[in-house]
């Protein structure tokens, strides 16, 4: 058993496209996985759309759904476009409800409209009510396809209801047992079924301690519940504690992916978005990184001012200068390595804001530690390379300890406001993320050169 | 249905445990599920490991590995200390070996002689086996806990066989139908057996294009098959294609995170670690932070020696040195977002190495636009605000051209930068990560300050 080569598979299906050999291709595309017939499909709709849109109606349509929804929006667009309303009717019934409102939540108004009039009466109103959830909620990425059972059936029952409408379930393998109002009364798996004996009562066997979710939870609360419980599925509930759908693990797993990806832009102070780099225009990347860019280069003008400030001692000690960018490098990576940490360590809930004091306590002795280290070479290195080695007398032993002084303050400042900022963000409710790096090295630089002239001003007399 | 408040529930665990109501405490454990007995366990560990033992062995055997598996290293060492030789054969002998062998790696290796010595013959044989496999590899975190079945099996005893087998393995809904001589020959789903009749033969419904992983994969593909496939296990060959062993959904939604988190602390210079942030102590994390702030800190020697070898410029135009801060910021942010985007696309599959030329194209499209807008602001600013507003004489329409100018040059240097070398890292198999912010920072400062001064001394040829 080995995996195939699915670059070669796919240089084969181009020659049988280019050789008009529909017959062949139908056949290689039905001994496919969906996964691969979407990849197939998306590196056609970057060369010739229409050929694009030829090759998915070969497809069965048993699979056609599957691959249409592991399509990007605007390739799923250009199929949309190029078929029946029947064919787009049938699409869309066997759909999961969670992947039509995906699409329907990105596609123009006009395309969104046609597709609702395929499809019929109920499918619509599912849909609609699911487009009502929040973005990013529970509600918003849960299905409707699961199994519900009663609690006074037998196992046997169970595995035969099972047996009879698992068929188009997300997944048949977490059931759940519902009152007659859809209260959520427990979970049974189809492990639980197969271990029991043919004529136990559901009720005896059910966990009644059910992890759940509401529709209105944050989908990386419901990651994270995934995470520490290692769930298949979690049933999520309205505010009556109804049961209204369920969110599974292959859903979730492209929440952490996006999640994540998320949380690194921002870090890196980029405005996220859904599409991905590859098919993301340049017009739209610089509309989602010229914000930042834009904010940090105009509070960059307070460093500026207190350079200008200090000025005098600047043009009468210029040696002074060529350690600035030192200085700055070195306070900025100091506080993004304390951000990272403490962003990350939020996320993942391994440190929470109320324990500020622990972190800056344990930061302010990383902090003292880095920064006497990086004092200490750098005094040897500017000593013994810059001095001595290089012949630079402008570098006297007080220029040395100015600047090395000056990075153990840098260091301890910038590792404080590095790992306190976010977690005051947090508290109040704003992403930590987002106070990032860039943020955080805007500030240190303003301080770090203060701290910086300060040090010159005292242990250099004449600057005063 | 509800969530339970777990911060309720351990304030009353602690309550129980100081007034030592030992009965009523083991029966609320009994209640609870064993990752949050887990947490609780943690917490205690952090204020008397001594208690924590005690409560640990309150547990019942049922649920004391599950427990057991979900704790830190640390505290899992606690435990093996304060138990007898029969209670740790216990628990181990319960463990899967993939936890197994997760302990193993990083317990002292005086801890580990005597917990193999408690294990019988097979278990240490197969831990043995497992902890070969390198490090992050699809080997070192499967788990040989499987059905395995036969071809020429029923579905109907296919289903005795899971009823009879099921109760210990990692997961009976996905189960390998293999040879004589442990080919994996296909893959059959509990929802297939359950959706066919009682009769059929697995030859029949098997899928024999199975996807499957290497022992020696990296763990990162692996997840990135499950995402891709949406996969609930994954089967693990050796290189002859023998079943070796299996990898489930919740490791790997664990290694998810551990390899974002790695990233994500590799792009901000720190070395990344297996333990939690809170876990870490002040030691541990300076000498995770310590190399890459000594490199950087030494790299930025080159920005000092570009800064004296203009020393004269400066020293004439003192108030160049005011702009060098934000020139420096924003080259180090423009380059930032650039790597971070690269870098996030290439771990996720959107971008492959071959994509380099596509890449930088857009690279430079994205930098002019942003390049251009901010010199415009700048200019803007400069003229207007330092200028007029500030009464700033030294801020000539020159100096603002020059600073401005060069904001285009720096912009599109650090974003082609940033994005060309992650994905030249990629392609010489190193860590696309480590390319990460920090180092095209330094690089950026660099060539900032020489496009900088050349511009000046070609707009002001006094200082040539």
């Amino acid at each position: 058993m080995e995996n195939v080569d699915y670059e070669a598979v796919h240089d084969e299906l181009f020659i049988m496209l280019e050789d008009h050999m529909i017959k062949e291709l139908s056949l290689t595309l039905a001994e496919m996985n969906e996964f691969d017939i979407s990849e197939f499909l998306g590196e056609l709709w970057e060369t010739d759309q229409t050929r694009m849109a030829m090759v998915f109606r070969l497809l069965s349509k048993e699979i056609a759904a599957d691959v249409f929804a592991n399509l990007e929006v605007e390739e799923q667009e250009t199929i949309i476009n190029s078929i029946t309303d029947t064919e787009l009717g049938d699409i869309i019934e066997d759909l999961s409800v969670d992947d039509a409102v995906d699409m329907m939540e990105e596609l123009p108004a006009n395309v969104v409209k046609r597709v609702m009039r395929t499809t019929d009466a109920e499918t619509r109103a599912l849909i609609n009510k699911y487009l009502k959830y929040p973005e990013n909620s529970a509600g918003s990425i849960m299905t409707a396809e699961y199994i519900d059972l009663k609690k006074y059936m037998s196992v046997r029952e169970a595995i035969a209801r099972i047996r009879r409408i698992g068929e188009d379930k997300e997944t048949i393998y977490v059931c759940y047992v519902t009152s007659a109002k859809r209260h959520l009364e427990g979970v049974v798996t189809v492990k639980d079924l197969l271990l029991s004996d043919d004529d136990e009562i559901l009720e005896d066997i059910m966990d009644t301690n059910v992890i759940c979710a509401r529709t209105t939870d944050d989908q990386e609360d419901v990651s994270e519940q995934f995470s520490d419980y290692d769930l298949l599925a979690i049933p999520v509930v309205d505010k009556e504690g109804c049961l209204v759908g369920i969110v599974t693990v292959d859903d979730v797993i492209d929440v952490m992916e996006q999640e994540a990806t998320e949380d690194i832009e921002k870090m890196a102070g980029i405005t996220p978005s859904d599409r991905p780099y590859s098919r993301t225009s340049a017009i739209e990347i610089w509309r989602n990184r010229i914000p930042w860019l834009m904010f940090l280069m105009l509070s960059a003008t307070f460093t500026g001012m207190i350079m200008t400030h200090f000025e005098d001692a600047l043009a009468a000690q210029v040696v002074l200068a060529a350690f600035i960018p030192m200085l700055m490098g070195t306070g900025g990576n100091s506080g993004s390595q304390a951000s990272t940490a403490v962003i990350r360590s939020l996320s993942l809930g391994d440190v929470e804001p109320s324990d500020v004091l622990k972190v800056v306590w344990k930061e302010l002795r990383v902090a003292f530690l880095c920064g006497v280290t990086l004092a200490v070479i750098n005094f040897g290195k500017m000593y013994l390379v810059d001095r001595t080695l290089l012949g630079n007398a402008e570098v006297t032993l007080t220029v040395a300890a100015i600047v090395s002084l000056t990075i153990v303050f840098v260091v301890m400042f910038a590792k404080v406001v590095g790992s306190t900022l976010p977690i005051i963000a947090e508290k109040i409710g704003v992403d930590p993320a987002v106070m990032a790096s860039p943020l955080i090295s805007t500030i240190t630089d303003a301080v770090s050169l203060m701290i910086y002239f300060n040090i010159a001003r005292i242990l250099i007399p004449s600057l005063r």
